[in-house]
């Protein structure tokens, strides 16, 4: 336990190797995971922040000119991305690899990648984990980029308390068809590479869709142009704006909350079954002539 | 219980009015179709087949290939369509379900679409329960039809007893990096589309890394032009085959099941998390100071 108190501080103090030797111990469920866990102190001046979107939206860009803003401004951020495609976790071309690797020697940038489990879960538990070793540590900004594919988009709303969904013009007429899904989630909507063509009718569309939701808070549309830096100091108020929007809402939290606790306990139950167990156990029931396989279910 | 017992009959007499009373039974969770899941027999003549393969592969110009194949021979064919693009759900151009309609209309297949719940669980628990209702039934054959998307393609294969993965020459150089899970679900390879630039390399390549992985059964590939019913009867002929080899494979048969239990348990569990309840039980806790998400969560 000493050690894990060691730890403990060590991230709480923002140490860069007690940060990755927590997120280790989490992601591999080493000894004391579950102690550091209930060890940590959420630090209650992050903002825990999820960016997500379609494939190519550029989204890895826009962290990217996020990073610049806020190191500018002297914050301290953590990405965690879960986007398989994002230069954040080497899969892209050299050119993106050269542009980030200032930030790897940033000492107030911290980026990890971490697999997607393609776990049955999508976001996964470890993911959920991690992201509250980082969110007990010296950050101001805690990023999540995950890719909008499937259920993991919806994941990361469940979980992120700010979710910025990056879309690009190209959807054109596909505003209208955006699933259910993307525009209940989005906190605020990114329209990236806004100076392609057609741009400006796809963002009166997208704005009529968001403010068609709208309820306490009305989803802004902000156009960038993340590679030239265009529109981010614009979606740096708006990331602040929310911030304080949900600050005080009790009911936001809780259901962050809950979703938090669904996911986690969601995959606990499914690694709880033991599929060698029931393998041993059909190996013998299928010999029964009489077997009834759904019968023998109802048990479980 | 006596309708049940019916309903039983009905279905494994083919009769469709019955089959399609007891996919709605199952599929509604509605009263009794747990005593009709544990009533129904397996009809022991009938080939469960598995088709997936990434979209624009084909999946459903082979279906109806071998739906022409097969009913040409007078044989009972049902399509269970799970890949929202299928036009076998209605979701493609209309030369496509134009030309469907003449199995619609025939008495020896039955089609039935089903939603992907895009449940955490990929292939769903109701869809391997529908796959049951059909498979006590009088069909020769059964055929699932998934997207291969994500974790689908690898349930799938988890599930059917024959499971064809249809590929296209376009995917060229990536067979040196097709997808370990791919590789290993494939019973059967088709390459449809097989007359395209590029096919015999691409063919080649494929049948050294199926050669590669041959353990019990050598999987073959296949080269079809599903739209000019070429290479169906082959493709047949290779169904048969792995229907033979696997037959007094009692191996197979109990990993089948323990698949197929594994996915109805997560599935069941998951279902059993009452969202609603934690998230009164957290609106309450969140309020104590001294609130340990972590410890609670561990008595989970």
């Amino acid at each position: 336990m000493r050690s894990i108190t060691n730890l403990q501080q060590g991230i709480s103090e923002g140490q860069s190797l007690s940060l990755a030797k927590g997120i280790t111990l989490v992601e591999n469920n080493l000894e004391g995971y579950t102690d550091l866990l209930q060890s940590l102190k959420r630090n209650t001046n992050t903002q825990l922040i999820g960016i997500t979107g379609p494939p190519g939206a550029g989204k890895s860009t826009l962290v990217n000119a996020l990073l610049h803003e806020w190191t500018a401004a002297n914050k301290k951020v953590a990405v965690l991305s879960v986007d398989p495609s994002s230069p954040f976790n080497y899969g892209a071309l050299l050119g993106d690899r050269i542009r980030m690797s200032d930030f790897y020697l940033n000492d107030h940038v911290f980026i990890r990648s971490l697999a997607s489990r393609g776990s049955l879960g999508g976001l996964n538990a470890k993911i959920i984990e991690i992201s509250d070793v980082v969110l007990a540590s010296h950050f101001d900004y805690v990023l999540i980029e995950t890719v909008g594919v499937g259920q993991s988009e919806v994941e990361i709303a469940g979980i992120a308390e700010t979710t910025i969904v990056v879309v690009v013009p190209e959807a054109g007429d596909e505003v209208q068809t955006m699933k259910a899904g993307v525009m209940e989630i989005a906190d605020i909507f990114v329209v990236n590479k806004s100076d392609r063509p057609n741009a400006s009718d796809f963002i009166k569309n997208l704005k009529i869709l968001a403010h068609s939701k709208a309820t306490n808070w009305e989803t802004p549309v902000v156009k960038c142009i993340a590679t030239q830096q265009e529109g981010i100091s614009e979606l740096n108020e708006m990331i602040k704006k929310h911030h304080l929007a949900i600050a005080q809402n009790a009911d936001k939290k809780i259901s962050l909350l809950t979703e938090k606790a669904y996911q986690l306990i969601q995959e606990k139950r499914m690694t709880d079954i033991d599929k060698q167990q029931l393998h041993k156990e059909l190996s013998t029931l299928v010999l029964e002539n009489d077997f009834n396989f759904y019968a023998w279910l109802a048990a479980y």
